[in-house]
């Protein structure tokens, strides 16, 4: 999606679009496509979940689930995700229902406290700032901003971010304590990091003694297709390059059995583990280890993701397809609109020509369909080309998800042409 | 126990103090008296968590507990805890399966965001002090230290902290943002605080105006008789006294369905639970509703949990009341000791003569019987007398805890007969 949108609008296009703009606001819809919420029928693949552990209270090592304690979490839940974290599994815990509360978590310790290499905490520097590759994800960058952190774009590339750029930026810059991944099946645009790119991640050299790569393999086990992508191993690579405490490793099973109720996981060097662990043991009595059990259980082992993960694929791909579909015919040709094709994860980027992403979204709302704000992708929600629209079509039906991005689609000609027209 | 222990020592009462201890530790004893921990069959009242919600998803309002949202967590939950918690449903919040996290997050979020009535961050505050009554939890003192906040003791009595030295010290240094409280069958001395003591720290002048009670009542339903104790409702009275954002309100179901797997509760002024909800919007997408619906449908209502509690105390009496028939056999009379006996909670408070507390535990690990380290209730680890000995009876079997509490009262006669020929 480098070369820039441009079309001759026929006349006569712009006319058709209006009126079909009419039509669709006509409709009365109310749909929704902001957030990559899994749809009822996914967490209907869990539903055994939901009267698990049974009888049953003790782990595999005799602990009582029940009681206080185990702040590594679950051995037999760490060893399922370990394999699909790519992390060993003495060097991995399982927490809570949320891997974001782990990254929030990571920066108010490392604000707090000080983290393994580092010189003093976080707050007692007069700047920090964190890469943020953009198009990225929201959340991520909430949490810069809640914290006062700086947020310094870097554009992605087909390999990931653009390295570079990367590479100066966090040799130079000793206020460079950390980057924004999501390695595998991107959030927004599905892009998975080449193993040339995981290489240079570990291997760069940092001004900051304590930077770290925050690492949100959120879309490890969500393939879309018949070829599962691999990513390197980066917490391997860092340890290979001498870089052993520079990736902190996020992982959870939200989209995998239920997006409020699963197993969050947290894993990186011993040493930034053994940090994690002292803080969060001033914090908590340790986490919901019966949750832990009852996944443990109900997946079985990784083959048993992977499986389930078939099961989660076979509701998620006609939906995709039939974005993919839609766009084409509607938007095809037009020169109007570039869109992704993932492999994986939950999301769908839409391009339109600079400066009509948010009249896009502004126009879809009007009609009753609600996307995710337009400059969401990047930092304090400012996309500079206004061009980026995340498409998140997990949770809608098919009937609906049909009729959105039918009406997208008749918003994004309404939009172009008129800013061609103009 | 205000009164000074002392005794005279007939001869003879060191010689068979020295060979009881011989015999104790012959024993091989491996026993534990230090957390209170809810033991097996306690958890076993809670067996029908284990298997729900069963088939069910969808909560009274029609939310799919399973999915993402609802920070707020389940209206049925905190329905049935608002009456236990004295705190108005709609500024009740469920959250996770840990109130001691609720806690350090509101520190967290004080030190790096604005607390409604505050002129800065705590973080950008020279000095920050917390009010800590002695005899006092160990874990509230943990966190004060770990994130440098200076404690301050204040003695207990049996209305709850000292009000004059808590009034002079809150009136005086605006350093004093806190101070914790645990109102209820205090941890570790049983004391419930008075309706006085509550309307003068609702009522009382503060040079912080972002001054907090910390009101962690965890014991609100835990009851050891047949009068359980009302505290006054510290929340309304805050608000009547014009001080409405002073209250933090604390409470989990650890110690009345499982420790590790309940459902914790934080109360408060609509300002401050919308500052906590604003941060935690940051930091999650919504607690465990699963769980939240899970303990909806075991507890019922506020009935449901007091019926619930009177089979915990079916349990725990006769622990209590073991506790209090060995000590007054092995040690009434003797002037070696004093002890609590408490109405409802979860420990007994063991006060020895001045400089013995850590010599007994010592001596008790020695002969195989581990209790929590003397000086950990207090901040710093350090009580000034070496006087106060926390005993848990809670987890260990009858049996056990004969032999426990039966090696205790020789190792005090063993450490103060010691003493006194000294």
């Amino acid at each position: 999606m480098t070369t820039e949108l441009s079309a001759d609008a026929p006349s006569g296009l712009l006319e058709q679009a209006r009126k079909d703009y009419q039509d669709l606001a006509g409709r009365g819809l109310s749909l929704n496509l902001t957030r990559g919420k899994p749809a009822p029928e996914q967490l209907d693949l869990s539903a055994d979940l939901l009267s698990l552990p049974a009888g049953r209270h003790t782990a595999a090592d005799g602990t009582d689930v029940r009681n206080y304690g185990g702040l590594q979490g679950l051995l037999e839940i760490r060893e399922i995700f370990a394999d699909v974290l790519q992390v060993p599994v003495g060097q991995l815990l399982a927490a809570g229902n949320s891997s974001l509360e782990l990254m929030h978590d990571c920066l108010v310790h490392a604000l707090l406290s000080v983290l393994p290499g580092a010189e003093s905490r976080w707050v007692d520097q007069e700047r920090i700032a964190f890469l943020c590759p953009v198009p990225g994800y929201d959340r991520h960058f909430a949490l810069c901003e809640r914290f006062g952190i700086e947020m310094i774009p870097v554009p992605m590339t087909a390999e990931g971010p653009d390295m570079a750029v990367v590479e100066r930026l966090v040799a130079e810059d000793p206020a460079v304590k950390g980057i924004w991944c999501v390695p595998k099946y991107s959030n927004p645009d599905g892009v998975c990091y080449s193993d040339a790119t995981v290489a240079r991640l570990a291997a760069m050299s940092a001004a900051a003694p304590d930077f770290r790569i925050f690492w949100d393999n959120a879309y490890a086990a969500h393939h879309l297709t018949d070829e599962p992508a691999e990513i390197a191993d980066l917490l391997a690579a860092c340890a290979e390059a001498g870089n052993p405490d520079r990736a902190f490793v996020f992982g959870s099973t939200s989209k995998i059995t239920a997006a409020g109720a699963g197993v969050a996981f947290f894993g990186s060097s011993p040493a930034n583990v053994q940090w994690l662990l002292g803080n969060n043991a001033k914090r908590s009595i340790g986490p919901d280890k019966v949750n832990q059990l009852r996944h443990a259980m109900f997946l079985r082992d990784a083959d048993g993701v992977r499986a389930h993960m078939e099961r989660q694929r076979a509701l998620l791909q006609p939906k995709f397809e039939m974005v993919a579909r839609i766009l084409e015919t509607e938007l095809g040709g037009t020169g109007l609109a570039r869109w992704t094709d993932p492999k994986g994860g939950y999301f769908v980027t839409l391009e339109v020509p600079d400066g009509c992403a948010k009249e896009v979204v502004r126009r879809a709302a009007e009609a009753g369909i609600v996307l995710t704000p337009a400059g969401a992708t990047h930092p304090y929600g400012d996309d500079p080309r206004d061009a980026t629209i995340r498409i998140a079509p997990s949770y809608p039906g098919l009937a609906e998800l049909e009729q959105a991005i039918e009406g997208l689609a008749v918003c994004v000609r309404l939009v172009g042409y008129e800013q061609q027209a103009a």
